[in-house]
């Protein structure tokens, strides 16, 4: 049976002073109405039931995840500490075979804003029956729409079947020329949606993360915690996908953007005629390109431009869109008393 | 005996949302500690005593007034209506002469900002000195620091004493052209410092400014409400000053400012080292020329500069430094719902 698993752990920086330790990024409604842990789950109606969905957090946020999601209580998998995507995702796997020797899994991210849900169905099903028919770990590969530096790239080798291909490489977070080199040569972004058995997956990392294999035993005594301690934290694409020989990629057909930073909200939010994206109660006024979002306080802009303007959380938050990218050292710049939100 | 009428009425726009009609500009510590209203009194230490400091404002204003500021009951002069300075200043006077029919008035605003209190106390001394002299209405002009717009100048004429000569003539508010040909040719600002005997400027305002002193009779029969009724609003400079004869000017040799926008703030408070002014929590990085106000929430501020950012009485605003003298027309672009504040 397919199974789905989803990444809800982060810890929600980029969105400061909006998101916060305790209500990171993919539990704020980045896009509308839900957060996009809640859209992401939704997004599966029709692909994977409910009671086939298994989240993946951090103690801090199993509380929150397990009010807002509707999923039996035995779904959500509560990591003991942080270790990346490779510990997460091989114990999901692990957890859907133990539940059903013939699972298949589609690993997805609580951060993604979508455009079009049909679409990313029509792929996430179009992964999954060719990780079954090819045994081979999909990844899914979403047409570059801006030379972005801040994602993976993967680059296609040969077809294997219609929309298949081999992996000739990955490239991971290129600068800015090779980035525009990749999109002129084909190469895809990286999404984080991957599809496959769970027979395949666990079979390739005991052959090749021996970081996180050789800790499988743990789990078998049903020891997490013991589990987490015997892993070394690594992503799932270092640690696996770059490194076994049976991977696969197919073309994702949708709009996807994982908003990493509010500059981004004007790529998945609509916009006014002047290019603003405002959210909550604000009046702008002869301006364009601004972010404006308010959790509160009407928030009156007059006269300025691509500037993000926040007020959320007992803070005020005033910067240049271009700065949005660099939020860590902003926050490391800032007062333990003003950066903390309590 | 010397008396002072401190005019502290105003509408409370310019600071908004900081100032509001409840508060306007006058009752806010937009200097330093107190409110300029406050400091206006405390100015007078030495030269008028609290219980000749005579205060005129709008009902609305009165109990704030009262509070704040520590004077006799019978010392607060409640306008029925807004009427302009005209009225205001006349009906004071009077009020001061019937009280004490010797009485030499210095007139003066409750929102200034003034560097040099010692400076100004001396000032004042010359000019009441100068109406008792000369039996003239006093005006003390300031040496201009910049070709102002907003201000009205005062060209001297021929001296009449060490200091004191008479006035050519008054410019309101001339273009910038003409304010760089005023600075040129020795014109002062017209700070609406003024000096008078009662006795003096009672006679002048019968001659000359028939849309007050008609209504007098009212006053002298205990009817405030009707002397309002029958005046036509007009300023003491225009329904009297331009008109009269019997007038001098004295230049007053210390800093001041009316703070008439957020941009002034930058002409009274300290600066960081990159010019910005920064009251209340806030943290403010790779900026410069700005103003950062906030009443309660911490704002920070990355990367930007000559913005003016508020927050105040649960709004916020943010503006480029050179709006600060538009807020008029701000304010009539914003919903009630947001400008209005409760």
């Amino acid at each position: 049976m397919r199974w789905a698993v989803l990444l809800a752990g982060g810890s929600g920086t980029r969105f400061w002073p909006l998101s916060t330790p305790e209500t990171p990024k993919q539990l704020l409604p980045l896009s509308g109405a839900g957060s996009t842990a809640e859209e992401s789950i939704e997004r599966l109606a029709g692909l994977v039931p409910r009671e086939r969905v298994i989240v993946v957090a951090g103690a801090s946020l199993a509380t929150r995840l397990r009010s807002l999601l509707n999923l039996p209580a035995e779904n959500f998998l509560i990591e003991p500490r942080p270790a990346s995507t490779g510990p997460a995702l091989i114990w999901a796997t692990w957890e859907a075979r133990r539940r059903d020797p013939d699972a298949e899994v589609l690993s997805l991210h609580a951060d993604w804003v979508v455009g079009d849900a049909a679409a990313f169905r029509r792929t996430a099903d179009h992964a999954l029956a060719a990780a079954r028919t090819h045994d081979r770990l999909v990844t899914v590969g979403v047409v570059p729409s801006r030379p972005e530096t801040g994602y993976g790239y993967i680059v296609p080798g040969a077809p294997l079947d219609q929309g298949v291909r081999t992996v000739a490489r990955f490239s991971e977070k290129p600068d800015a020329a090779t980035a525009l080199d990749l999109m002129a040569a084909g190469a895809l972004w990286n999404s984080g949606l991957f599809a496959w058995t769970a027979e395949r997956l666990l079979a390739e990392a005991s052959r090749h993360t021996p970081e996180v294999s050789a800790a499988l035993p743990a789990l078998e005594a049903g020891d997490v915690a013991d589990f987490f301690l015997g892993v070394t934290p690594i992503s799932i694409d270092v640690g696996l996908l770059e490194r076994s020989g049976a991977v696969a990629v197919v073309s994702g057909a949708f709009a996807w953007d994982d908003v990493g930073t509010w500059q981004a909200l004007a790529r998945v939010r609509p916009k006014d005629p002047n290019g603003n994206v405002v959210v909550g109660p604000a009046v702008v006024l002869d301006s364009h390109d601004c972010i404006v979002w308010s959790e509160r306080d009407p928030i009156v802009v007059s006269g300025v431009q691509d500037l993000v303007v926040v007020q959320a959380n007992g803070r005020i938050l005033i910067m240049p869109t271009e700065r949005a990218a660099a939020m860590k050292q902003l926050l490391d710049a800032l007062p333990p008393a003003v950066r903390d939100i309590e």
